[in-house]
């Protein structure tokens, strides 16, 4: 007989004279007559009501059907007088595996630092089920919305001997032995230095420069020893690139894209998003329903500064144009000042990178950010510089090995055209929908300085 | 006004009085009165024609207008009296990119492997567009098949201090110069010795033990110096992973699989798939559909290995119960004597991994290997052992670190259950589905032993 999800059997229309259930034990009462199991497979946040009489084949080993155990139900799904739609009445019941007395995740609740030290058994709380599920169907909504648009998905390379300047400093790849008396990188596997990558996005934009619209979504790699709520050695990254487009219309796919992503997860109905609205930011929905339906702002970079200039709000870091604007800047914009979602735009020429496009006023370029209320920078974009000459004058004014580059200049060698896209990491878009605050905890086996376990 | 895809414009149900179109000029023909324009924008494999009649607005231009220049143009949508149904007529056309007659890519066809020297320009070819269109197809259709079917996607680390026992080579992950003098693995970014994943899988059985149904899909790396048509050091797998799921159901899934991503690559409407059967691979379209029709044959590797002897067929590598099957074997199976994909079971446990479930006859575990016709094996998996005694005993025989492991026990330890997996590389997929016979021209940027450019 076929398995049926707990989730399937909880959504079922019909009463059921034959459904087989397998899974783990939440809890067990007892009755001198029955039992009370709660039944959790993981496919929802519900668990699934089994009511078993005693005598009922494999009863015998009632016993041992502690939390934690595994079993496999044959029986009815009948109406339940509870608060749920179903229950199942047990025909018999076996039981698949034991959960001893030391098995740590018993009833009582326990804290986000404990589970992250039993990171392999934490998917299967309450909590940590709802993020990776939520993970799963977030990850699957940011393919459809690409896909539905025509991007081609685009799997850039991760181990890359290119730096995407300045993006953040870089894992080594080797197959060296880093103790071995090493005399050369000729000996190593692509015989020179290779790394791992922080962004796709040129060799994303050769890939646009053919095929009109891509998207990357893959791991990224950041060895930045910090030891924050918001930085991981190791997530994903969203990176698109449309050919023939402009600022105007980055910044059109990224507040599309934004919006995309949290309408899909307001209109989820599989109880895991009631669960993160209740049990970890009450303030949760309210806040995605404005995101939802407000247009962002659109705010020069100029007149941000002016703005909080003119503030008078006394900030950690003082505000003057030019300076790379600071967490606290943002949400103060995006939180206070314009209590919506903000997308700044045109930063100063001088603390960006080289490939963003020179506006004509010659000192900023077509740089965005999208500020959100609660979290601050959630995507970062440009158009980027098609212009052969300004582009080699960059390289050369910031004394970046011309022959590296050589193939990204190429594209605007070879039928060159405007471009634009931007980065999304993954995670903050995935906190920023759970409300869950600490990326550890929506990473399955979260990668930080001196943490690579499992 | 806002651009049309070429793709949208050639299926185009209606003639359209105002069109823009951008793209990248593959040909052009001129005569006194008008030009002829084949233009192409990466989202189809066909061009779309264009008609400009001398004098009109940038038409002043038009000798700059070469192969892989980049135009934009406005025009009508009309019906075409060459063998597509629409042709636009144009009313102004503006000149965006030139393309100096140093651009590679004129006319003439040009060798995958001189293709492969210039790979940030090779998606501009018909058969590169192809590939990287079918590739996001194909990986769309992955998940879509995961997805449709309640699997989560899970993204296991790809930075790992664990090596999932025997899957092959690893490079080093490490912020340390190789070059320096170092001590020891303490001053390393994690504390320790880390390395980039050969394999998901022991992660994914915890994530399956708690959500039921889970499936990763992402990079994986070998450091394997094996220069061949089938090999990379980067390459994309697919791996998942079924709680309460034995070999049949492991058996059933992946074949499922198979024919799903092949009657979702025969079903493709894009004019892509027609490219890759006229001219990649003559033999392609009816090879397919012999994989989508035929019920896969299941055979034990002990009745392979009788079959192989008694075919009296002259292998360079001779058969005897307990051997590793080669690609030889493997082919001859698939190809001479079943002429149909097979599913081989129950290997010998000697040269298989710890984690797989030991057979009653204590000498073969629940391996299986899907082969297809023309490629060899495609997909392997395994029910993995859920018995506490029985894969620590493997552990201990086979020296493996009883400690690093814990958490992988920890599973038979709490609530263990039959479960199931199986791994499928992403790239041989797609070669099997386009008929690409080199690993090389399916991957964006391949990366291989003294290669890692771009």
């Amino acid at each position: 007989m076929t398995r049926t999800l707990i989730k399937h059997a909880l959504a079922s229309e019909t009463a059921m004279d034959n459904i087989l259930v397998e899974g783990w034990i939440r809890t067990r009462r007892d009755s001198k007559a029955f039992s009370f199991i709660e039944l959790n497979d993981g496919t929802s946040l519900a668990s699934i009501q089994i009511v078993a009489d005693a005598g009922i084949p494999g009863y015998e080993d009632i016993g041992k059907m502690t939390t934690g155990a595994s079993v496999s139900i044959h029986g009815k799904l009948i109406p339940s007088p509870g608060k749920q739609k179903w229950e199942i009445q047990v025909a018999s019941i076996r039981l698949v595996g034991t959960a001893p007395d030391s098995y740590p995740l018993q009833k009582k609740g326990h804290s986000p630092e404990f589970l992250r030290s039993i990171a392999h058994l934490r998917a299967r709380t309450n909590l940590f089920g709802a993020v990776f599920r939520t993970r799963s169907r977030l990850a699957a909504a940011v393919h459809r919305f690409f896909q539905e648009r025509d991007f081609v998905w685009i799997h850039t390379p991760l181990i890359t001997a290119s730096d995407c300047e300045g993006a953040g400093e870089m894992f080594r790849v080797t197959t060296l032995d880093p103790l071995a008396n090493n005399k050369n990188h000729e000996e190593d596997f692509f015989g020179k230095a290779a790394y791992l990558t922080v962004s796709g996005q040129l060799e994303g934009e050769t890939m646009a420069c053919a095929l009109s619209n891509i998207y990357t979504f893959g791991p990224t790699f950041r060895a930045e020893n910090s030891n924050t709520t918001r930085h991981a050695a190791e997530f994903w990254m969203i990176e698109p690139e449309v050919a023939f487009c402009d600022l105007e219309g980055d910044m059109d796919l990224a507040e599309n894209f934004v919006k995309y992503l949290v309408r899909t997860m307001l209109d989820d109905q599989s109880g895991d998003m009631d669960f993160f609205c209740q049990f970890v930011d009450k303030g949760l929905r309210e806040r995605l329903q404005h995101v939802a339906d407000t247009p962002f702002v659109r705010c020069s970079y100029t007149e941000a500064v002016d703005i909080l200039i003119k503030s008078g709000h006394k900030f950690d870091y003082p505000v003057s144009w030019g300076i790379n604007l600071q967490s606290e800047h943002e949400r103060y914009l995006t939180e206070e000042h314009f209590k919506s979602p903000v997308t700044l735009y045109n930063y100063p020429a001088a603390i960006k990178p080289f490939y963003m496009r020179l506006n004509d006023d010659g000192k900023t370029v077509t740089a965005m950010d999208v500020l959100v209320p609660g979290i601050g920078e959630i995507v970062g974009g440009s158009q980027r510089e098609e212009r052969l000459d300004i582009l080699m004058d960059n390289i050369k004014r910031l004394g970046l090995n011309e022959e590296a580059y050589s193939w990204y200049v190429d594209l605007r060698r070879f039928g060159s055209v405007p471009h634009a896209g931007f980065g999304a990491g993954f995670e903050r878009l995935l906190m920023f929908v759970t409300g869950v605050t600490n990326i550890r905890d929506v990473l399955p086996y979260p990668r930080t300085p001196g943490h690579c376990e499992y």
